[in-house]
């Protein structure tokens, strides 16, 4: 067992304070990380602040680690010390189930251990990467390829993969039109990697505020959706919808910017139902789908994806002081796109 | 221009009436069919009924039809006189949109021309199968396979296709797990489709009156769903669920019966709209889509493919002075499982 600096709060309304965590002694498949940065994503604020049901307290979180190999266990063969990794939103799950053995760990039949805020199979809780080291087993750690900056790719780990797979899925490709509805941490990557695979990429968004962030980042077109007319002037005009908004939309509206075969695909999670006449899919053979990150082996493949175009995430880097504050900063939308914590700034 | 007898009906309450219909002279590109067999449809009644929105009368239904060619247009390649061929639900279309191009012509931009209760791009009106004759243009006739009898392949033109495309864009296959809501007219093709693909098959149906049959038609289970025991005992087991019936189903039971990233494709039109709770499609990649019948190409791989396996419907066929009450029978869910006019009983 060994100790590391880390961010916890403690309970749903406190603040993060600094102090040691432990890590558990190194098994043999086990890598322990030396971690350089961490994302701030959505969903850490909504399991710190206990709106997704029961947390568990005291809570490290984060989910978009990036860091250093420092130590590997004697079974450990895919990375050594000193290699470049990262951790995404899982850290262990059956490895003998169909999804498992497809490569879905996400969908595991026992439940992929979430990388914290959940309970190991043995009965341990997890804790995430606001911290300078993580214990994981190696199955679970990623190779972040040369060239990529490990402050970029730390979002990859969630923002990237949780976009990179639904587009992958549903084919976004060079012929194709890709809308991604909400220029947030998730929708900045959409672009990016819609365009990347070379698909004409529109932003759909409230307002017009990005408008020159979206075509810096590779779309074409930045349209505001708060008068309505785009629902009039591209009706039928998308093969994939990439929705990565959670505040409740006018789904039919959407599903009518589809072509026929077209796929509205969500990865936001709004409070209420969707609601959708069953006309609008089958007269044109349309598609309403959901999208839940993706497993390891396409978030490996996600990371070299972005290593070959040379793009990571667009972040801001900031210190350990600066996360409470960061979290009121996303909630209000105010992050340009993501905030990573340069974890040396944890004092012990 | 020819005539030829048919089956029509002047308003939505009124009866079948045989006469003499008149067929447009023969264009280049235009084949004359002996129309020997015509499935009945319940699309057929919803039209003739006027409960699809305003008809047009006098109507001539009918888009399950299998004849022998009887004339051909000087332009005409593919087929020639004695050809057994079919046709199904449209009969023209643009034929230059990207649609069109790619073999999806009930999805055409400028509209598919529907083949009865339809208007043509000549302005003309359409009269569809219920008749000794059809003329229709080469691109939307069919090649209907020697060894496949003209009464069981009619009603492949329709519930056959409109069954094998969601089965075949959705993957059903060997190793995959099928199951068909309702075993009506649709969902009896979609079990003996999904079966000659290689997939394991349920039939999902209210009780379990048709369940020797099901189990006749390929199916390895046929499971009541009155009860609701079944949305507990097969919870993620499916991967693809095909939804044939019209009525208003609990949606959410159905998407917690599928896998991960399973698909709820639905072909029957119920009244009411969907309403999914978003988590359960993101939480596990799931997928509902709809589907509206097939494009010419893909029905032509369909009757190949019904031929090899062979196969047709499972029909009872009727004279003309059956038609009204078989209308009735098939709104009461009594037909095994096709009604098929034998033509040559239409007195002029």
């Amino acid at each position: 067992m060994t100790t590391t600096p880390a961010l916890s709060v403690a309970s749903p309304s406190g603040s993060f304070e600094a102090g040691p965590v432990e890590l558990r002694a190194l098994r043999d498949d086990d890598v322990r990380i030396d971690v350089k940065f961490a994302g701030i994503c959505h969903s850490d604020i909504h399991q710190v602040r206990e709106e997704w049901g029961t947390a568990i307290f005291p809570m490290v979180p984060g989910h978009e680690i990036a860091g250093v190999v420092a130590e590997v266990g004697d079974a450990v063969t895919r990375v050594k010390v000193g290699d470049h990794v990262g951790v995404g939103c899982m850290v262990d799950s059956c490895g003998e189930c169909e999804f498992c053995k497809e490569g879905y760990e996400q969908h595991c039949v026992k439940g992929a251990v979430m990388t914290y805020n959940g309970t190991g199979y043995d009965g341990e809780k997890t804790k995430g990467g606001y911290a300078q080291g993580v214990v994981v087993s190696e199955r679970f750690v990623l190779t972040i390829p040369e060239g990529l900056g490990l402050d970029v790719a730390a979002p990859l780990l969630c923002a990237g993969i949780t976009t990179y797979s639904p587009l992958r899925r549903w084919g976004a490709a060079p012929g194709t039109k890709v809308a991604v509805i909400g220029m947030g941490g998730l929708g900045h990557m959409g672009v990016k990697i819609a365009a990347a695979m070379g698909a004409e990429v529109t932003v759909l968004s409230r307002t017009t505020d990005k408008a020159d962030d979206s075509v810096k980042l590779g779309a074409t077109k930045h349209l505001a959706t708060k008068d309505g007319k785009v629902f009039e002037d591209l009706k039928g005009y998308f093969d994939i919808i990439l929705n990565t908004v959670s505040a409740d939309l006018p789904m039919e509206d959407y599903v009518g910017l589809l072509k026929a075969r077209g796929v509205l695909v969500s990865v936001g999670l709004p409070p209420k139902k969707y609601e959708i006449a069953p006309g609008l899919l089958i007269g044109s053979s349309k598609v309403v789908a959901g999208s839940n990150i993706g497993g390891i082996p396409e978030t490996q493949e996600m990371l070299d994806f972005c290593a070959k175009h040379d793009f990571g995430a667009t972040v801001e880097v900031i210190g350990a002081d600066e996360v409470d504050a960061a979290y009121d900063k996303v909630v209000d939308g105010k992050v340009r796109y993501r905030y990573v914590i340069d974890t040396s700034t944890i004092s012990a």
